[in-house]
């Protein structure tokens, strides 16, 4: 779901030093702790965001027949400076391929590729859709925000309750194919049931509790049948709110509490970030 | 959404003394400690929760057509008494620039504005709906319940989460613009996904659990797309809850973790209360 | 929404003491500690389950038509048995008028006079309804599975975070009020949207995520501003239980960790309740 | 929902010895230890997955008139296989009629039961979806990953908030009850409302936030009384996910909380990590 939020600087330490204009390039390209870096990283994804935003207007019917030619144009433009980029943050990085073949530099080359596609492919019309993948590249902005902290914290919880979440997401799985099967036969291809799939798809509309109301059961039993696949769904949310719940908090009390520097005087530990003085022995920490 | 719950008075302590007799008018608007400023504030949400009650009954046709002359008359009483009581405000606080540029004090103006814009624009449909907005100066009910120390807890818990939820806002809107193309693509406007911001918004709605039905994927492969947005949409909502939940009750603990007890010898307060010396100075507690 | 769980027998500690035939009585009617009490109970919750399914079944079309001469046969079985029942409970307590005046009191007179008013009142068909209120009468099956304590630490956490939860209430509701009215201007009757309350119903079947799609927004602004309200909601529902999870996890700490007993040598407080020694000087406590 | 996690093997520890074949065929089909054990598993989930893929895609019309013959004959393959691996366990353990009438012993026979009875039965479609129930056998996936621990865990959670949840349910049971009825009252059959069955299943969907649409309220008073519910069950969501969370958090806490120490006179463990002595013993830890 979301990229790896690692920061992109240590990946880096090793192989031959860049040559000092790469090395300018790669602080502009990659860092956010100068000004020029801040400054092309905030361009960047303004110009990400307008590029987005181009794409889903061109597939808006009436805006694509009266400002088409423009919208072509801006995409071209688009492209080209995406390129440029591409391949300035090629130059810049000690190892080229590492980075192309990273989560964001696969990204990156996806976001100008289907363009030029389209002068070799006729047809290109489902490529072009890719070029939204472009949106993941604003996920850089956390590193703009500092909220890398954050974020990794964020993903630390969610790796750590990846087993229970496992289990829970089976369970889901699980239980919708019972049911869904279940009305499946109960309610039959008469009320809109067509197939064992299709009620599947049922069941999972109703048990996360979306509810197109496209198929609904008619029949006493089917519509029984139906109430306890919601009120399953209603409690059973519960249980990946109470897994990552924990975590988090979890997570929150072992970094603010307490450091781990031993009172040198009785070797007591766990005293607050902020205390000064042993609070078993008053010495001094 | 929710307005700052900053308790006023402090906003005033600087400036010129105020004379008695708008100090008194000050105390009687601003403030809920005696007598006359608590009645004066039921009597005041009263009549803002009918007025605005006035506002919506009067968009309802049949009402409109039987009572129209009825409401008009009442919304001038209002919008006279709510001049009345802004005209009092700004009299009775140091500072009347501050109060009318705080967020109260435009809302207190937008009350009463748009009934008065009808004299002189014609066609002011659009600035009458501006007057439900009064049902923001509602919430000063809070300062009546004493519920101001809640109200900034949970505003509190909210602020600090800040980072956190920022992060998984954008993931919820990363993933709704890359599912929305997708199912865009694979559905396509013979099926109601006319384009690509109608197809994001299908996916809100579909994230979110909300569930119109007004347009529903029709294909099995849309469908199955579908069915991981919702599981998404229903794992999802696991993420703001766990960093919430989790808020709050480190906001809870730490007022019931640390004594109130203060130093003897410094008077630092906040020591754990298993703490047998003070880990500011060391002092024996 | 939920009845108090009070237990019962201390509200009757006072006033002069029963007859020894009453004291039988409110020991079988009363209390769940006997095994003739536990039978009555067993009895009294499948009697009213089975009424109430009766009610429920008699609005049926088919059903009422086929067996409606049962049916209303049954609904006079039950109502004198719950007449007698009735009867029994005011001579067997000390004062009747207090169990009368009760939550359970109304609802036990509630369940039987709807029957009886058939047959001075000829249109009683809103009176009928009222029956179906017996179900209340059947959370009396809490005493028996000795779920108070549960129920009532529930019910003492909703308390404790009432202050919280009325101000997130204040907010939903101002929320849907304000949201609602935008949506009204924006869309106007002709997508639906024929009134402001109407609209706020609107607000609020998607702020909850409910979503039933008989109303929905038609234009692109509408539906960008319905993507807002979404999204507020899905992260919104955080609040509650974020609030809720931290009274719960409070309440349940509360009980469990820890004695109230101070040490005996160095009165340390604190103690897990299965320690025997005192962990901070080692004296037996 | 979920059948119980507990591990097989404790459970044939007393019996007669099995015969060294028996032991070798008991360990490659009950235990994932050994390379022969974890292939077996794979292989039967693989195989599992693909039948129950098999029984759906039979269930729509387009596939089952083209490849109808083809799923047939492979239906016939997995029931095969299966029996032979029904034999195989029931050959393998001490006890077999404990295993036979155990939960995965159940399921594994209704795997292949349906379609032996189709021989006999002529019209056989309800029997023949039972076979779904075979996904239920992929739970022992988790005996793979070794999620047995995090499964536990979460099912221990379960039951120890077993009365919390048993409260909630009955709470939203009651409401759903009382407020379909007042609905069925309030708008009638003429609205859609045509039973209070059929209301009661209106106020589930809409307490769960589902909301097809199917039936939704017309008038005004009935879509005020639709708000209230959809408020209600908005907010009670906080109640399962907080009684969960914090069962959830205790349970990781205990884990946590404890040091593995055992006391240096007793051998007790799990004295908190501050403790200094013995709280059992009183002995110098």
């Amino acid at each position: 779901m979301t990229p790896e939020f690692k920061y992109r600087k240590h990946k880096f330490d090793e192989g031959e030093p860049l040559s000092p204009w790469r090395e300018k390039i790669h602080e502009v390209i990659f860092e956010a702790d100068t000004f020029a870096g801040k400054t092309f990283d905030v361009a960047l994804i303004i110009t990400i965001f307008i590029s987005v935003l181009a794409v889903m207007l061109d597939s808006v019917q009436v805006i694509s027949v009266q400002y088409g030619s423009m919208l072509f144009a801006a995409e071209w433009a688009f492209t080209i400076l995406f390129t440029i980029e591409y391949i300035l943050r090629l130059i810049s990085v000690r190892k080229p391929m590492l980075y192309a073949k990273s989560f964001y530099g696969v990204v990156d080359l996806l976001s100008i590729l289907p363009t030029y596609l389209t002068l070799i492919i006729v047809d290109a019309k489902y490529f072009l859709v890719i070029r939204i993948l472009r949106v993941l590249r604003i996920f850089r902005i956390f590193k703009l925000a500092n909220y890398m902290g954050e974020a990794s914290m964020m993903m630390n919880a969610l790796r750590n309750s990846r087993a229970k979440i496992s289990v829970f997401l089976y369970t889901v799985l699980m239980s919708v194919v019972v049911f869904g099967s279940l009305v499946y036969v109960i309610e039959g291809p008469e009320n809109g049931f067509s197939s064992i799939p299709k009620s599947v798809y049922w069941a999972i509309v109703t048990l996360t509790t979306v509810g197109y109301g496209d198929i609904s059961p008619q029949t006493p039993v089917g519509q029984f049948l139906a109430s306890c696949i919601m009120i399953l769904g209603y409690g059973l949310i519960a249980v990946p709110t109470g897994i990552y719940s924990a975590e988090i908090t979890r997570e929150a009390m072992k970094k603010k509490d307490v450091t781990n520097n031993a009172c040198p005087s009785c070797a007591y530990e766990g005293h607050d970030k902020d205390a000064e003085f042993c609070k078993k022995c008053g010495a001094k920490l």
